[in-house]
């Protein structure tokens, strides 16, 4: 290293610690599915001035972790889940979206089933709720345009790979998974086109059982089949829904 | 506010002024296209230990700027460039990912046509260099998986959105787009396949014209009729090319 060298080093350093700091955070769109609507996951936001207003689950990312760390932290603490669909979006980085000073968030969405179990979980935090995407009229901060920006990329993506699966119980019936794909896209489906379609597709595994304790008659149960998935995955696979 | 609001801004702002602040930079990876290969743009690297070494084209986020605005600001400053396409891919943030500390990075990709002035404007900078992506075995920092995870993202969306033709000329052959596909993809595409399912997707323009100056039968152009693909995309339109 020259003299020259060392100079830079020191212009540089003193650059990024004095000029260039800023903090950053990431922010978790928790998406939920309950047969009737696709929910999030909301806290009511004690920081003025946006306190009582609900916003997005998230945290400022820590020295030692990476985002995906940091959201996979946020998701474990506030959900008890640690093994769920998780993805990174994109970055959200307006100069004024937080009132504390400079703080540049990446967003992630994740996808979990709303159960029983979870649900009890949920229950001992008084400050979270989940809302319908669709009764979201605004969220504290920048979080509205943070969840408009992950649910377009849920929509897009449910029509791409299979990731709606991760919305469903393990074993569905093929009218709870078209009502899926209705109720993310907010479209009808015809019912035989969706089902011819997906027997083309060739991803669901009839496992042999049916409903049971429904009033009506019991339908076929199936289960998504992750192996042939994959191999039809490199050739260019689309969901096509 | 209360007085205890008071207490909890005042934590908040100490933390994230004293613990949680690290720099944020964004890294471009620049395509580009010359007929035979996919390019990339880099830079001889001026920072210990990677003096010599190649790295991508990026800078460190400034305080009045988004990451977006980052990223246009150093194609611009590089390539001359204002309004090329440009798209952020993913946020890397290994906490040791770069010698003189924290430094989180937002990963841009962006496509620029190789022509005659472009290269003028690169040769004032005796620093940058194209080479093909085939040739590229590391370079400085994270930089390689920055790349790497740029080109397969690069090697999707080629499948899915018009994004191919940023690459090329305005006017250009059916034999010129082919080999574009070929060359991202590293496979070889059989000729009146291709061209029946671009006759199906309806998005090419025969614009009336020949190639001249060329010393075989001259081909005839195309251009990308942006009109109809609009039109098309909402109904879930994929190239599957």
């Amino acid at each position: 290293m020259s003299v020259s060298d060392v100079q830079n080093i020191n212009t540089w350093i003193t650059q990024i610690n004095n000029d260039y700091k800023t903090a950053v955070s990431v922010d978790c769109v928790i998406f939920g599915y309950d047969d009737d609507a696709i929910k999030i996951l909301v806290s009511k936001c004690d920081m003025p001035p946006f306190k009582d207003e609900f916003s997005l689950l998230g945290d400022i990312v820590r020295p030692e972790e990476t985002t995906d760390e940091a959201a996979k932290r946020v998701l474990m603490i506030k959900t008890g889940f640690t093994d769920v669909f998780l993805q990174q979006v994109q970055v959200f980085s307006n100069i004024k979206r937080h009132p504390l000073g400079r703080v540049i968030t990446v967003a992630y969405y994740s996808l979990i089933k709303i159960d029983e179990d979870h649900l009890a979980h949920l229950e001992k935090d008084a400050y979270l709720q989940w809302i319908p995407v669709s009764e979201v009229k605004s969220l504290a901060f920048d979080h509205y345009e943070i969840m408009h920006t992950c649910f377009q990329q849920l929509q897009k993506q449910i029509r791409e790979q299979p990731i709606g699966f991760n919305l469903l119980p393990k074993k569905f019936t093929l009218h709870q998974l078209q009502r899926l794909y209705e109720v993310v896209l907010g479209i009808e489906l015809d019912k035989r086109n969706f089902r011819r379609k997906l027997s083309t597709l060739g991803i669901l595994k009839n496992i042999g059982e049916s409903q049971s304790d429904v009033s009506h008659r019991p339908a076929k149960l199936y289960s998504f089949d992750e192996a042939v998935y994959e191999k039809k995955k490199t050739a260019g696979f689309n969901f096509g829904l």
